[in-house]
């Protein structure tokens, strides 16, 4: 059941990043002394991704200091690279000169994030000292939804026309000074900036001069709709291995480019969602202040307390069997328990494949099958090994024998929930790894305690 | 709590995607009537991953029918995108000559992954028919480690020496015939064979032809080593937006490259494996078969049969106390159930982070305060809460009161717990995800009954 973790601790690992052990350690000495100096010194060489890693280590006065520290020389890469609810704490701590070469050094999909976080009088202040045309696109972007293709694309884009040469396209990428820094493909573009084609570097290189490009770009490319949900985005990447793809509005016509480092993070983000919310938590947890923590993960235990008390409230009706027999009290929560494991074994697994688009309209009623049939059969197996045990334990064949019906009958709805709940709630579009925990417990509490002293008390008194 | 899922079921989706509902309706019926012909032009069309999708939809022996209707036409791309579990049918299903033409046509790193999931019979026979240059690449790739950078990474690489000027490597890459389809960098290498820099085909593209290479490739780039995890391959991609990288033997010699793609693979994998193991499921859950998901689901159960076993020990020993006030049958399990929730949420939030590396030696400590003084403060709150509930409920102040009690020092411990379990686990290099549910509910109800019970055992009676 356990398999090692490579990397945690191992010397690969140190190797790999900037951020060591050793440097990590030094840094704690500089701060401890306050040594601004030994601190900058330290911080200078790492890679804006490493440095980000640090500032998302510390909090407080000791995140302060290494900003401030860092200065006028602070990377605008590291903005893009902080985590979210990390970037507006170290937003507050920089300078409006430094924000405003951020500004102008970062690819617009970033600019457009870190501007999206500013509160309203900064956002405003920052846009009138912004040259005009990045103000434009600025705006334009913070008018899309918040998780779509529009905020995660980059304006810059390579675009040539369908009636360009190979000849003409290389001399185009040689001269024009104002092309992205990294760039995979080239959007072939008709009359109207519609994107007729995509054409990689490689292919372009290994193309005879005199070639026109609408003859090697490929017509099978995928375009993303601007207003597209970034987890769609995801996905069709994911599906289609692309590195790179052409945004366009309504009217098809190309408005940016979306390349696969940016879905990477959605990736992460995505996945991490589902976890949380599977677990009870949101996804700014981590980061997020003391107090936050605290409320956020409150409102969800009060629907648990809910769910418990829903539970308690079927065992009170049963208060004068459990009086007589104490045993009942003993064996009932070993009957909820495996129901709620069970029901949740199932429900990931229907969370995970909704999510990756594996679970459909084709193939979840084949799933709840199978699912349902999973319940029983583990349902009698464990009403076999649970009976004896409890008769071992009480030597009363009637408890064990009630006691192995209802886990036989928990385990199947159990089953039968953990597949219908998620797969219900996504028919209705809402998110599945949000509300199905609290939703299969309930159900897997309420009929475990229902059935076992229900039986009990129409048996046995 | 609830937000929409864009996507299921929406138009968008439907469009972007080539296994649009008309094509999986049609694919239904054609099936049904056992019309191959109809069958085959459904799915011709088709992208290999979508196809792939499709074969992963149907079982049994539709599946088997969908393969063998694309028959000869079987594009070999459609085995790199099937799922590990649903691949080793389908090529138990492919004929020898399909399955050499595969071998021929994908790049390495697919061959790899097909030819390792082949009986050692199959192996053998295809690793004699194919030509002895790709056989010995085969094998010495089949020789790393299955979750290693060495079977991740394809050995097609574009490679130049140091000494060579831009126009010199245009030239090649225009005239070589047996460069890999895509590639993003070229790996410029010193006379050993060792990577000394990464120049993007951008980059290259915009120089002036005279330049050397070395002149203007990247020297801070970043090297995979051939014995690597795969995890840290996907750590490094996303820590450094990475697109291509390098992969060097253990005397820094370049043996492949990893591509992006490859990686968001890896990244979708681990991802699945965390939420997985926290949910007690395998990662191949959904594809496996009937009896091998209730196989590999009983065993996880046992476990947990085993804690609830112990939980029911421990208010056994109460027998008494619940005999004479049944109130604490009725009560005791939302106590082991907000304990078991609260842990959870904490526990969830650790082993996401130990896994994206968010959690380490350096934070720890004020990562486990944080969480404590979380539980503390809920704690706290929902003793006062529970307390006047159950006070309301049974009309008795002193098991209100123990009740409140129970439940905060219930999810300090949850607090204390959620996150001790998975760094511990994690110090000892064990995959938190995986065992740690089990030792936290272990802990959350035993403490739970104990304290509920053993309070009102000391008062009460």
């Amino acid at each position: 059941m356990v398999r090692e973790v490579e990397g945690y601790k191992s010397a690969e690992h140190t190797k790999m990043y900037g951020l060591t052990r050793d440097v990590e350690r030094g840094v704690r000495m500089a701060l401890d002394e306050g040594n601004g100096r030994r601190l900058y010194r330290l911080i200078r060489p790492l890679h804006s991704a490493d440095f980000a890693d640090l500032v998302e280590r510390y909090s407080g006065q000791e995140r302060r200091l290494l900003v401030t520290v860092v200065g006028k020389y602070f990377d605008p890469d590291i903005l893009a690279e902080l985590d979210h609810a990390v970037r507006e704490e170290v937003l507050t701590y920089l300078s409006e000169e430094v924000l405003i070469r951020a500004v102008s050094a970062l690819p617009s999909d970033d600019v457009v994030e870190v501007i999206g976080e500013l509160d309203a009088d900064r956002q405003q202040r920052l846009l009138q000292v912004i040259p005009e045309a990045d103000r434009v696109l600025v705006e334009e972007a913070l008018a899309y939804d918040d998780d779509s293709a529009g905020r995660l694309m980059q304006r810059e884009t390579v675009t040539v026309p369908l009636n360009w040469t190979v000849a003409q396209t290389l001399d185009f990428l040689f001269n024009d000074t104002d092309l992205p820094d990294e760039f995979y493909d080239i959007f072939v573009l008709d009359q109207a900036g519609r994107p007729s084609g995509q054409l990689s570097l490689s292919r372009l290189l290994r193309t005879e001069r005199p070639v026109l490009v609408s003859d090697i770009m490929s017509t099978r490319f995928h375009r993303v709709l601007v207003h597209m949900d970034q987890e769609d985005v995801a996905m069709l990447f994911r599906q289609y291995g692309l590195v790179s793809a052409p945004v366009v509005d309504e009217n098809n016509r190309l408005v940016g480019m979306i390349t696969v480092d940016d879905v990477v993070d959605v990736i992460d983000e995505e996945a991490e969602e589902d976890l949380m919310h599977l677990g009870g938590v949101g996804e700014d947890d981590l980061h997020g202040g003391l107090l936050d923590t605290t409320r956020s993960r409150f409102s969800w235990l009060v629907v648990n307390l809910v769910t418990a008390m829903i539970a308690a409230g079927v065992i009170g009706i049963f208060e004068t069997a459990i009086e007589k027999i104490v045993a009942l009290a003993v064996l009932m929560p070993i009957v909820s328990s495996m129901g709620g494991n069970a029901g949740t074994q199932t429900l990931t697994v229907a969370v995970r494949a909704l999510a990756m688009r594996e679970l459909t309209a084709t193939n979840a009623s084949k799933f709840i099958v199978k699912e349902t049939m999973v319940g029983s059969f583990n349902g009698i197996a464990f009403a076999f090994i649970a009976g004896t045990v409890s008769w071992i334990w009480f030597g009363d064949l009637q408890i064990a024998a009630i006691l192995a019906s209802a886990m036989v009958i928990n385990l199947v709805v159990a089953g039968v929930f953990g597949t219908m709940i998620p797969i219900g709630l996504a028919h209705y579009r809402l998110d599945p790894a949000v509300a199905s925990t609290v939703f299969l417990t309930t159900v897997t509490d309420v009929i475990g305690f229902l059935t076992f002293l229900g039986l009990a008390t129409y048996f046995l008194m």
